[in-house]
């Protein structure tokens, strides 16, 4: 674990050697090295190939679940596509050099907030190799270095990516250190970057829940958390009976697996004979499991009784939680309780009722009559995503490049001194 | 600890049990609150001033240093000014409800960015008992619960600070546990309270660099890191000598004890002669000790070697470290090398030096002729301060309301979903 650690400091710190020589580049420079990328990445598409086809066989060989075989698989245009994501962060404006505000004080101090790069970002990600290419991308737009740690699976592919981006780098004139990475993807390289201390300005954790729990329990540097979403529907009394059933469908089934799904409906029990029956119906007919309250159990036969555990679980799956409730506070309290403070939709159409959802939740992203599953920086318009924060400090909810800053003031006098 | 901890636990939820009444309050009676803190603070000044005779008793009698019991003391008008503060941050504009930004989404999604509070908040503090009252006007104003945890010292005063904000909180109709007190000065009680993941939207510490570094090894909870400042002023070949003599004088002297004093001086080689000696005679006549390196200590006989550690000490104190560098890219060099990214100035009257300085350092707040002393609340023009975050998540650099809050994102749909 020494050896480790000691060769984890070391990669962080040459990556910050290369921070002032970023920092120097131009808005246009750092879009022609996104477009080096590019290139780099169709010169060596055939090397990245070959390393990916390795990851691929031992993937099969260790029996991977087929989804996660899926996510490796770089083959089919895969690598085409995430070339043509690079050409559009590089296009998208840059974030740096913005005058977030500015004001001169009554004893003539000119004071700007300016927007500037983060520094040096940590990723540490599973198996999705697309991970490597997609962060550093939008990591050296928005000028910061990047220290990358992928799964185990991808090791060979995250490889020949990283050479790839290096390649891009050198060819710009820029240090190959500004993206490093983390060659060891073992539980204990996470724990040695987490301890990262005064190198690394932010991790950032792109995973399962057991993923993010470390970050949170061993970190000693600043984390953005994302990613885990136990989404609520709730269907107001009031609800438009159709558009409820179609919010409802597509928050549950149209992608189960991502965490802005939603895996508990709550309905108020006006509705219970007149649109639950149905909508459990639609559900069932696309292969949804219920799992329901004792009233949802008594009304729609092919429902399985829910457990405690199941208002707090994040199924990813095409299961759903059903709970009759008596009112919107209900609802409110339910929410409260179980829910992840990631997406939160009512469908409804009394005045009040959307306005105390809006008010009251505590959410990234609350809705009135529309999906959960728009929280996405794609879907609000970014033009690219980073992840989806649920904590409340720096970003919360879909963050784009401008998450991937922070800011200064600059501060011009005439030799003010203070009194 | 387990009892503790349990205990601090149970505050903790019954703060939060409080947070749904105070969301429902309007702008107007949040303000009416503050305005029945000053009314309690002035009715309970008889009981205030008794327990903080007691904590100046028991802080005599066990040999406290003069500036520690000096802070202690709320005799002499400081009440009176402390409630004074309450009445200003009443005044101040409320940052709830703010449309941070907006748009429509092709497909008719009208997403908006409103300005929320953060939720429960966790102060750690020291012997300050003004804390207890700042701390906990700032936050009920922006809407926020507060966990209080003060030092040792203040401990009876704190009692009876509490005890007014809660009659407070109770007169207005609200519940007293939105202003909570873990009545425990221990070293244990700090860490109980940096691992209530889910409890506390955020820790705020504010004091020395002990309790700071604690803080960042321990939390679970996302942090503010406040404080620490190891900062430069350098003073470029083309300076203004008279300018540069009153700027560092300034940053040195004029309040040594706090983050934003100046504690190391670079001097460009060009102004060994000129303009250093003199400016080390001022700076000797007001009090202060010089620690030189070699070409400083041969041209100044008062000043004392520097040792290697001084460049990277807060000396809080009348004491400068003195370096002379060969050029503007020497000391960006040592600023990257030993500064604690808080507050960077230089003195000069060219413009190249003065851009590149602005672009170059990496700290909350950069300086062209001006002290670094103005890197705070109330220079800054904020009306109140609840510390100067040295951070890059969240905020940066003095912190006002605005910094208490968080952002949700709301969005109005007509039954859109994703395809």
């Amino acid at each position: 674990m020494t050896a480790l650690l000691d060769r984890v400091q070391q990669l962080a710190t040459e990556a910050r050697t290369g921070l002032p020589a970023l920092a120097r580049t131009s808005s246009a420079e750092r879009d022609r090295l996104l477009r080096g990328i590019v290139h780099q990445l169709k010169i060596h598409a055939d090397e990245i190939w070959s390393a990916n086809l390795k990851d691929l066989a031992r993937a099969e060989a260790e029996g991977l679940a087929k989804p996660l075989i899926d996510r490796l698989n770089l083959g089919a245009g895969r690598l085409r596509a995430l070339a043509e994501g690079v050409e559009q962060v590089a296009a998208l404006p840059d974030p740096l050099g913005q005058i977030v505000t500015g004001w001169t004080r009554p004893n003539g101090l000119a004071i700007e907030q300016v927007r500037v790069p983060l520094g040096l970002v940590g990723f540490i990600y599973e198996a999705r190799p697309n991970v490597t290419i997609e962060a550093a991308s939008l990591c050296l737009k928005s000028g910061n270095g990047i220290l990358l740690r992928g799964g185990s699976a991808a090791l060979e592919t995250n490889r020949g990516l990283v050479r790839a981006l290096q390649g891009a780098l050198v060819g710009q004139g820029l240090p190959a250190s500004l993206v490093s990475f983390v060659d060891d993807p073992s539980r204990d390289s996470v724990e040695a970057m987490l301890g990262l201390t005064g190198l690394l300005d932010v991790v950032i954790p792109r995973g399962g829940e057991g993923l993010i729990r470390t970050v949170v329990e061993k970190a000693r540097v600043p984390v953005i958390e994302t990613g885990v979403g136990n989404c609520h529907v709730y269907v107001d009394a009031s609800a438009d009976p159709d558009m409820a059933t179609a919010i409802v469908l597509n928050a549950k089934t149209q992608r189960p697996s991502v965490c802005n799904a939603a895996e508990t409906l709550l309905v108020h029990r006006d509705l219970l004979e007149t649109w639950l029956p149905g909508a459990l119906e639609a559900l069932d007919l696309k292969g949804c499991e219920i799992r329901g309250d004792a009233e949802t159990c008594r009304l729609f036969s092919r429902a399985v009784p829910a457990s405690e555990a199941d208002w707090d679980t994040e199924f990813l799956d095409l299961v759903l939680a059903v709970k009759v409730v008596d009112s919107l506070d209900d609802a409110l309290d339910h929410i409260r309780l179980h829910g992840s403070r990631h997406s939160e939709a009512i469908v409804t159409r009394d005045l009040e009722s959307s306005e105390r959802f809006l008010h009251e939740v505590d959410a990234a992203v609350v809705y009135v009559n529309a999906s959960t599953r728009f929280t996405d920086g794609g879907e609000f318009g970014f033009g690219a995503e980073v992840g989806i924060s649920t904590q409340k400090l720096h970003a919360r909810g879909p963050m784009g490049l401008k998450e991937l800053t922070t800011t200064q003031y600059r501060v011009r006098g005439k030799g003010q001194v203070r009194g």
